[in-house]
Formats: C-alpha cells, sequence, structure tokens
C-alpha cells in the first residue's frame, strides 16, 4: 500500500504558520489513527520543513477552535501518540456544530488569531463541506488557509471512496455480532430482529451478511440464506411493512425461526423513516436529522407488528426479540487491520498533499487489487490493494453515497459482489462449528 | 489449576450403559468448552474402560432428549470438538422448558430406552434442579442413573460458586463495551444508560466498574468515579426514581455528561422489576418469568423519565441516549481466556466425578488464590487460582445467589472488592490513551 507521489501542480509558496487538526461528527474505532497520520505527516514534513510552528489539536472540532480551546501535539511523545491511535472515539472530542457562514467567519478569525496556515478536519460529507466553506471564505478574503479533508464514517456514504475509513472496523463488528448472535437464534430458535446503524446508506447493514458461511452460500442462483441474517433491510430499497411481515413468516414457517438485519434508516415508499415516526419525544440535532440512534424503539415497534400480525388465532404468539447493536458498533476497540492502517494513512496522506503544494482536497481511497476472489479461496484474484489520491472538496461535501444496485438481490439481500466487495475489509473473521 | 483427586467414599459398582449430555437456558460464549469437556472426560474415562458405550449430546436439552433426538460424539474427531469447544452459544441447542414430575419421568423414560446410566446437564439454577428432579424419579424407581451438574450462567447467580462459567467471558464483553462507550460519551458528552443483563443478581452490570481506570480510580474513601460508568444500579438495591433522577443531575450538573449501567432487573422497593412495569406486550417463558432481555424498552423509558425531569424550563433537553447490550452480551466470540479454561475444566471435573464412583452432584468452582492484588500492581498478592469440587445438587438447586453487601459501595456504586473479585476473571483489557 505505497502512497504514489502527489503532482505538485498547485505547489508555489508554502505559507508559514501553524496548523490545526480537528474531528467531528459520530466517533469511530479508527478516528484517533486518521488523527495521529496527519500529525506524523506534518511533523515529518511541514514541520521538519521549518513551514509549520505549532501542530495543534481542536477541543470538540470547530466549537473548541473558536473558543482558542487546543491540544498542543508538536512535541507529543510517540510512543502516546501510538497509543492514542489504539483508542477508539475522538480523542480531541468531537462536535455535532454545522458552522453556517457567520460560525466559519469565526473559525477563520481563530486562525488569523492562532497565525493557522493549514487546517485539516476529519469527518463526513458535514465535516467535508465545513472544510469547503471555511477555505472558500479564507480566499475571499485574501487569508492563504490551506484546508484538507481526511474522510471517516461508519456509514460508509461519502463520495468518491471505494470505501471510508471506520466503515470496515464497524463492518467487522455488526458482522462478528451477526454471527454469534445467529448461533444463539439457532439454540433458542425464535424470531430476532437486529437494528443496526446508518441513516441513509445501508453498506452497515448489508455487512452483516458476512455472517453467513461464504463457503457454503452461493448456489447458481446466488446466496443461499440458510445462514443469518436470512433477511437484510436496507434505506436504499423502500420499506414495505405488509411485505416485512410475508417475508419473516415465510422464513420463520419453514424453519421455525427468522434471523433479521435492519438499517435504522429504513424508509417508506415516501422517504419517511420508519423509525422517526414511531420514536416519541425524538430530538433532532443541528442538522435537523431526528435522533434514531441511541434507543430502541424501532427494534421493539417491528418486533411487536410482528407478534400481532403471526399471532395464530387462539394461539401463542411467536418468540420475538430485538437488539438495537447501538454505539459500541462505532468504538468496539478490536477493529479491523485493514482499517487501522488505511485511516493511519489517510491521514498522513492529507498531510502529505499540504507538502506538495496542494491548496485543498480530501482525501479518497482507491481500491487497486480486489482481494475478492482471493478470500473467497479463489486462485483468480488480485491481493487487496487500496491507494489514496485527492479529490475536490466539493466532490464530497454534503453529498450521500448510497448502496448501488449492483450490491443488492431482491428487497431483502445482497449480492455476491457486496460479499467480495466487503469481505477483504473486515479483517479475519471465527469459523465456528455447528453440529 | 490441577484438578485435585476426587474421594470416592460413594464408588462401587459402576452401571454399565450409555451416557447423555444436554445444554439448557440461555446460551454462553463458554458453554460448548464445557460441553466438550464433559465430551472428553467420558471418552478418556468411562468410555475408554469399557463402562460407557455411546456419548450422546441431546439436542435441545430435556426437550430433545425426550423426542430421542440425539447427536452422537462418541467418535467425533478431536478437531472438530475443538472448533466446536471455540464456538459462541449452545451447539446442541438450548431450551427453555422446566420439566415438572411428568416430564421427569418421560426423561427417564428415554434413559430407560436409551440404557442411559449417566446424565450430564449443563445450565444455570434451574437445570441443576431439573437435575436434581431427576436423579430422585431415578432413586425411587430403582433405576441407577448418575446425574451430574455443570455450572454455567451469565448471571453468576449459583450457590457454592466463587463465580460461574460464562460470567468471565459477559463481564468482559460489558467491561470493553463500556470502555469504549464512555470515550465516545467523552468525544460527545450527554447523558448515556447502558442496560446490561441480569435479572436478580447484579454481578453482570457491576463488572461495568471494570472499564474505569483502576490505577487511579482508587482514593483514601474508596472510588474516585471520575471515569464511566459514573452510576451503578444493580437488582439487589432497590431502585428509586426520584432518587435516580438526583444522581444523575448530580453527576450532569458537575461533569456535563453522566454515563450510566442500569441491570435490566432493577425492581423497586416492593421487589416490581422497573422494566417489567415499562415494557408493553410483555412475553413470560416456561418459568413465569417475565421477558427483560431482547428489548430497549427499559433504557428507552428511563431516558425519558430523564429528559422530562432534566430539561430546564424554557431550555432544550439534555442529549440523553440509551443502548441495552442485547444477546451479544452473552455470545460475543472473544470470551475471557480464563473462562475457556474454567468451562472446559468444569465439565471434564463432572466426569471425572462419574468415574470416581459419585452418584450426583454440581461442581463448584473455588478460588484459592485472590490474584486481585497481584492484578491491580500490587506485591502481596497471589497468583489467581481456581479449584473445583463437588457439592450437592440440593446446594444449588433452584436457588439464586446475590451480589454480597461487601461488593456495593452505597446504592450506586460497587467496592474496590469487587473489583479485586472481578478483574483477574475477564482477561487483558485494552489501554486507552486520553488528552
Amino acid at each position: 500500500m505505497a502512497v504514489p507521489p502527489i503532482a505538485t501542480t498547485q505547489s508555489g509558496d508554502l505559507p508559514r504558520g501553524n496548523a490545526v487538526v480537528g474531528q467531528s461528527g459520530g466517533p469511530t474505532s479508527v478516528i484517533n489513527q486518521s488523527l495521529v497520520g496527519v500529525i506524523e505527516g506534518l511533523r515529518s514534513g511541514l514541520h521538519a520543513a521549518g513551514v509549520v510552528g505549532r501542530v495543534l489539536g481542536m477541543r470538540h472540532g470547530v466549537k473548541g477552535m473558536t473558543r482558542g480551546d487546543y491540544f498542543d501535539f508538536t512535541d507529543t511523545h510517540q510512543d502516546r501518540l501510538d497509543r492514542l491511535a489504539c483508542t477508539p472515539s475522538s480523542g480531541l472530542g468531537s462536535t455535532r456544530d454545522k458552522p453556517d457562514a457567520a460560525y466559519c467567519e469565526r473559525v477563520l478569525d481563530a486562525c488569523r488569531k492562532g497565525d493557522v496556515r493549514y487546517f485539516f478536519y476529519i469527518g463526513g460529507n458535514d465535516s467535508s463541506d465545513t472544510c469547503r466553506l471555511v477555505r472558500e471564505m479564507a480566499v475571499r478574503s485574501n487569508y492563504d488557509l490551506r484546508c484538507f479533508h481526511v474522510p471517516k464514517t461508519i456509514d460508509n456514504d461519502l463520495m468518491e471512496n471505494d470505501h471510508c475509513p471506520g466503515f470496515p472496523s464497524a463492518a467487522r463488528f455488526v458482522a462478528m455480532a451477526c454471527m454469534a448472535d445467529f448461533m444463539d437464534n439457532i439454540s433458542l430458535p425464535g424470531i430476532k430482529i437486529n437494528v443496526v446503524m446508518g441513516r441513509h446508506a445501508g453498506f452497515l447493514t448489508a455487512a452483516s451478511a458476512l455472517a453467513r458461511r461464504h463457503d457454503r452460500d452461493w448456489t447458481s442462483e446466488g446466496i443461499d440464506s440458510s445462514d443469518g441474517p436470512q433477511l437484510i433491510y436496507c434505506p436504499e430499497v423502500p420499506f414495505d411493512t405488509e411485505r416485512f411481515i410475508a417475508d419473516v413468516d415465510a422464513v420463520y414457517r419453514a424453519k421455525g425461526r427468522c434471523h433479521i438485519a435492519v438499517s435504522e434508516g429504513i424508509s417508506d415508499s415516501k422517504g419517511t423513516p420508519i423509525g422517526a415516526t414511531l420514536i416519541k419525544n425524538a430530538q433532532t440535532d443541528a442538522h435537523g436529522n431526528v435522533q434514531l440512534s441511541g434507543s430502541g424503539a424501532l427494534g421493539d415497534q417491528l418486533g411487536d407488528l410482528l407478534k400481532a400480525a403471526l399471532t395464530p388465532a387462539g394461539g401463542k404468539p411467536p418468540r420475538v426479540r430485538a437488539d438495537t447493536f447501538g454505539y459500541v458498533q462505532r468504538c468496539w476497540p478490536d477493529p479491523s487491520p485493514v482499517d487501522q492502517v488505511e485511516a493511519r494513512r489517510a491521514g498522513r496522506y492529507a498531510a502529505q498533499l499540504a507538502l506538495a503544494g496542494q491548496h485543498d482536497g480530501s482525501v479518497s481511497i482507491v481500491r487497486q487489487g480486489s482481494g475478492s476472489e482471493l478470500w473467497l479461496g479463489k486462485d483468480n484474484g488480485q491481493p487487496y490493494l487500496a491507494t489514496y489520491r485527492r479529490v475536490d472538496l466539493s466532490a464530497v461535501a454534503a453529498k450521500t453515497r448510497h448502496m448501488p444496485a449492483s450490491f443488492f438481490q431482491g428487497h431483502n439481500n445482497v449480492s455476491r459482489e457486496f460479499i467480495e466487495y466487503c469481505l477483504p475489509l473486515v479483517g479475519p473473521l471465527p469459523g465456528f462449528e455447528r453440529l
């Protein structure tokens, strides 16, 4: 995974000053790898070259920056950085603030006040939009501020990226949880619903399919879904409760049990989230998003729906249980090895972009070798290989990438193409024995 | 951890016939270790000696046995047994059936029909009671059936045991989840409730305290709860909602955030579970227990309670989130190393009891070396050491062990004694870096 040389077409005089780096949005298990990658890249590059003075971390993102609340990484010992990199969640603290023009003006004032010339922001599509806004405002006011975005999201929904740092580790948690929970479902049969994070994109819910045994799952028609989860519902496919009940009924009749993965973001044909309509006292964040995580309401409501619909006349209701994986899926301290390496390198690459004289940009991960056929035991595959490139901030900012149609099989399953896409990312999964 | 020689005071002629082994109740991450331990112990002992013919596994416990539904382990390859031992959940399938006299008569009929003379049952206090009933019925009908119970419960609530196989692994999951989730709570501050399994005993909820940094947590007065969870609520202490709100308010005012662990089994001063009163359409099992797991209702209701009580007049409600750890805590495929070894040995010890001529009994785990001072970095501790002994079935059957008073500190915290008890069991925990 060598980092290719960066074209320096936009290079020129590098402004002298300080650098800031911040973390924004929902934490992940590897976002501190990216933080440390930026710090390492700056210290060994622009700082060593005498261009950058202090390397400062924003406490709680731009919110802390406007208050001058920094952690100074310029002289932090490498041992401490290495421990920080292996610590889940955002070490600097995060923020859900979505800056408007007035807010960005305060960020820019903080840059002027702190002699900041390099601005790095690790986050999702809202964070890249913040980066873009601050950069545009700096350009308009003739303040030379170089702005770079480092991708991070367990939702995996950033444009221009094969996948995003944070997603592989969350996918690993979801796959392992579904593997183990399916064994539980075989042991004490019933209907089990697992609710997975992902507001608009279904990648993380789809990763539940990795829980199946892939050496046996493929038939000439596609996937034999005898292993759980047998039913997978992503936000990209409109959710129809009647069809859902019929799906579950069919599996439950055939097997006496049913294992289901549902995205928290499933929505009806009008785009209304099923969860949002069910959650009482729903909270909204600064982006106007209704709170979907941190509540078991969607799973419980779907469970009640199934109990009511599938109870035979005069008979006992089926055993129905619902779990909502919750925040542990984004911060579980056993990240994917691939994810750890890539998150670190993405951060370092952003610092290298600055060193190469780029004025702004977002780091994108490009897959060179698919790795998938190899991982599935075939001999005609290439080893998995990721490289990094610069893309314009506007190509990523405030946009959402969805699961492509080729990743779906019908309305309640994923395709083999998705499995081959996802399997190389999550790291080794345990092998279970069944009697 | 050598197994001491077993007294053979009750030995005599060993009846010749087959052996059965079954799993009952909620699965754990290591219950298959115990299953394989029993099989190994029988194959190398009574089977090798020509006393036991077939070693049979009951499919779904006594339920499968009454139908003659067995898996024959007599010739299963050791490699397959080793893989099975590392597979979470009950490989043979489990059951929630609680046999009465008529049911036990059918179990005994199945023994006679299958020439079964050795009966092993892996489970909690209900399973040991089944063992006791079947044994008493066999004695009354002059059928020589040797009955042994192997302890298993994530709730850790069996009498006569220092701790129970299954608990250390579940405690490991809870500790790691709370460690990571506390980092999340620091990163995006708010009030976070985590609901932990445990109907009557608070051991598993108490294990959330292992998430704190123990090198810094101890003051002369006891625990400095600056690390989360700051508040821990177990079923042994009557839960008072007004006091709960006041507790959270105090931490939230002081820190701007609050991290809370709550047992699913918390009950009011009359013994009514808080969860049971809140869950609509509650299901009950054959034991008359209301379903507490597989629902997010308790966490959501406690969250709503806090939002309503802590919203300032005319102001915004605090950010409140609730996660219910759910079934992954009992089947997460990264079990405690100590638990894996002990669960295997507990199964093997039961087979050795039979070989030694015992007629019945339950295996209990006794701690010899505390290990705790050593684990906490002191030099006056002994290494952790567990041994095994036989106890009467009636000493364990249908009884519940609660957290002793010395494990509590006040109504919302655990004592240092609990930490020293629990820490050696869960295996190495990751170290996190905080800025």
